[in-house]
């Protein structure tokens, strides 16, 4: 059947952690090098230029079987932890459907990544994924668990450019939290945002912006994040770098973090690559905010550095290995990517080595 | 591979309520035009013209990614909601293996449509789907939640006729609650119905009963969905004409609500439709039955009415737009597709636009 | 899509098991014959004789549209009941992502079956589905619940040998419970095994070991399930042998069941096949395990016996009818797959019924 084509990938690795003072563990844990996944998708040619197009991509936890969930409504009351084990797969990650021209660009209605996204994406040198990206950082609200849309919106409807523009690319979303009316929060979950980059020859530059509504108490509020980031290829490497805000009006002050990542792909050979990474996590939070022993919230920093290999065996298949290094400061307590949080102010690390085959 | 077919339906729209005084409401909601579904089926010719096949139909939310929950046992205790987010795709809608003749019919087992649903789906000018489906009436049991087997059941065994007897067609349809035969309620979740129509020329009707046992409760009881209805296109317009009643033997007293519906498909040009309905709700409750405020529940009636039109943009890809109005009369709280309930007596409306694109 | 190969089961059943005094329960189940299934795979060809592969497979219930649940991390804490109705499809029998080379075997990484599993599967006449599989014996843990890691392992790295060994094949798998080193079960959830097996002309015979590790209580503890097995086709039948021992260190003692299955395939025409099975289990516990009423659980033995018929209809498809008769001595309550327990001590039969259709 030529109206839908299906893909997906399945990656899978072996990990080590030390978490401090919380213990070490060895796991075997999945997407280091990039979400595993299955894809539904398809275009149709509509004549005059006009198409139609659906996406359904949900992501998979190959080392369980599992599935992963999904915020219904960009708000805490939209997700709630799955019971161990009944987690089942779903389209978690893009699921739209989709009518463009070529000239004019393209609208998506369904459930997708927040335009802010794309950026942690591209521009950070491990592609947000595996125990040493930038995402450790920067998908954490006022806890280290992530913000109900950190990385994606519910009813969500966004406009994309075209991509006859020159170079210029880009994006813009509003999605709903769909309280009523009369509700007290009836602002709450709606959500909306923009990408604008500008790539050409080695450049590729993009800044970005998501900002949802919650009504402010001591774990939520409107929050906001934005990042700027872009690559340049040297040939003899890739160059990185992301710088990313996010902001939380909590009903007892603004908590801020902003977070610095600068890094390289290094070509070995025909088939290998280096990767490096070092991230600064700044905790410039209101000195309202503090932690549970009275310190200020805003000494929480945090340094994190990645170095990984990756050896492609075809343009299907590649081998990697990965390790990061992340150092909390303050009452930090971030962890790495699959692996347990250090108590506060400590020193985790984590070693990952894996097979990525997409198909 | 020749064996299996893969298809779908993704359908994505904007929506925006009004439900009196519990608020308006503005929403990314799915369906409103077709079920959003992801399919796997196939059919295998075994000579002596004997064939097999197999259907696996789920729906999907692709505003939010999820899926949505099946009934195991056509009783109350089969299904729970789904704690937020967590719901993962299943094959809600139909799965089943099937074995039959061109001449003698077709022999189904596994999860399907209950017989009455068929006629919900043809016989609604809005096939049983968005704002403006007759279903929004027709689905409820007691409250304004679908009974148990409203729409599918489980566990269950049916026979087909088959497509040449001169445009007589229909099926039977048992199917089980499994439950143990000591136990108290050992007849709850069985079901029994039919569909029998009559296809000719520019007509089309059919009437079904579908009976599912449990035992009777205030809330509960065997109840019994039968409709009758049919179309007729005559040309310049298609009409569309269904009666519907639901009859819920209470430990209270007897539930009924009789729902008439008329409608059209109007073409216009080459490539659309106006659809337009009105139903009628008559509730024809014992009198033994009161809200809560005490007054009788036989006058909760509703009236409700449709208009829509479809753009076909190719064969698989249509826009569309519907709205829907709803007068519930008495302490009648009946909601729209997708909508909030009002307060008992309110009116509630319901606009939608939206893509539906199969593949 | 050259890359991916969709394929599936869908196996449908009526049944009807009679439990003793729990009573009599006539059901539509599935997987009689074979699991009723969903399969994405694939492999690439990396040259030199190198290749990269996957697999994704999830069970289905097609009688209710549901999917099953799967354990995380092979210890009590890996999976909850999910609740009715909502138990979405995931892979919870086989999500991998494999390298190898025709020479030197496979290395898989994911969740599998485990080592013990295949023997269950292959050296039983009924397959380890359906009512009379010996698995309704050999499953179970300290109740007649399986299990953690009872079927299948999460987070598991497996090395199988190639297939130009003569004869012999097998392979080794290690999995993680992913525990904290520092908690007082850091290695609940780890698990080694292996299976090794000879095949030549009519001989197949294996031996297989998987130990789990679990910090002992009452009710689980390290548990080693280890069998050997084999297959001998004497052309006018083939006859299966499969002993079981299923050991649990509880910190009551050691429980300890040895099951022992005999059986034969013999063909009946060109598409035709009668199923035999006799299996006895034999508790051998240590005598401080007691059950409810004071006895000795070493008297909780059972005889089980199975008859059934399978017609093929094609390669694809297949008719069959299985009637399985389990006497539970002593306070045994084992159950029939599918049906309900009887209360100790007391025979269950059942019959089922069935269409099994591959894709």
């Amino acid at each position: 059947q030529s109206s839908v084509t299906l893909s997906g990938i399945v990656d899978v690795n072996v990990q080590r952690f030390d978490s401090g003072s919380v213990g070490k563990a060895t796991m075997v844990g999945n997407g280091g090098l990039s979400t595993s996944r299955l894809v539904f998708r398809g275009t149709e040619d509509l004549g005059g230029g006009l198409y139609a197009g659906f996406w359904l991509e949900g992501s998979i936890n190959p080392d369980t079987g599992e599935g992963r969930n999904s915020n219904l409504n960009n708000q805490p009351s939209g997700a709630v932890a799955g019971t161990a084990g009944t987690v089942g797969f779903k389209f978690d990650r893009q699921s739209y459907v989709s009518l463009g021209t070529k000239s004019l660009g393209e609208l998506r209605m369904g459930h997708d990544f927040i335009p802010t996204h794309w950026n942690s994406i591209y521009f950070d040198p491990f592609n947000a994924n595996g125990v040493a990206r930038a995402g450790n950082l920067t998908f954490a609200g006022v806890t280290t668990a992530p913000l109900p849309s950190a990385i994606t919106a519910s009813n969500s409807v966004s406009y994309w450019l075209p991509a006859n523009l020159g170079g210029v690319y880009g994006l813009v979303m509003v999605a709903a939290g769909e309280n009523s009316s009369n509700a007290a929060n009836a602002h709450d979950g709606n959500l909306a945002g923009f990408r604008l980059g500008y790539a050409a020859g080695p450049f590729d530059v993009a800044v970005a912006m998501t900002r949802t509504r919650n009504t402010a108490s001591a774990t939520i509020g409107d929050y906001t994040h934005a990042n700027v980031g872009g690559t340049y290829n040297a040939g003899f490497a890739k160059f990185f770098a992301l710088y990313n805000t996010v902001k939380v009006k909590l009903s007892t002050g603004d908590l801020r973090k902003d977070t610095m990542e600068v890094g390289a792909h290094i070509p070995v050979g025909p088939a290998g690559r280096i990767r490096l990474s070092y991230a600064v996590l700044d905790d410039r939070s209101a000195a309202a905010l503090t932690n549970a022993n009275g310190s200020a919230r805003s000494s929480n920093d945090v340094r994190q550095w990645g170095i990984g290999y990756v050896h492609d065996l075809s343009k299907r298949t590649a081998l990697y290995g990965t390790y990061a290094s992340m150092s909390n400061r303050g009452q930090a307590a971030y962890a790495l990517s699959g692996g347990r949080a250090p108590l506060p102010g400590e020193k985790t690390t984590g070693l990952e080595v894996g097979i990525r085959h997409s198909f």
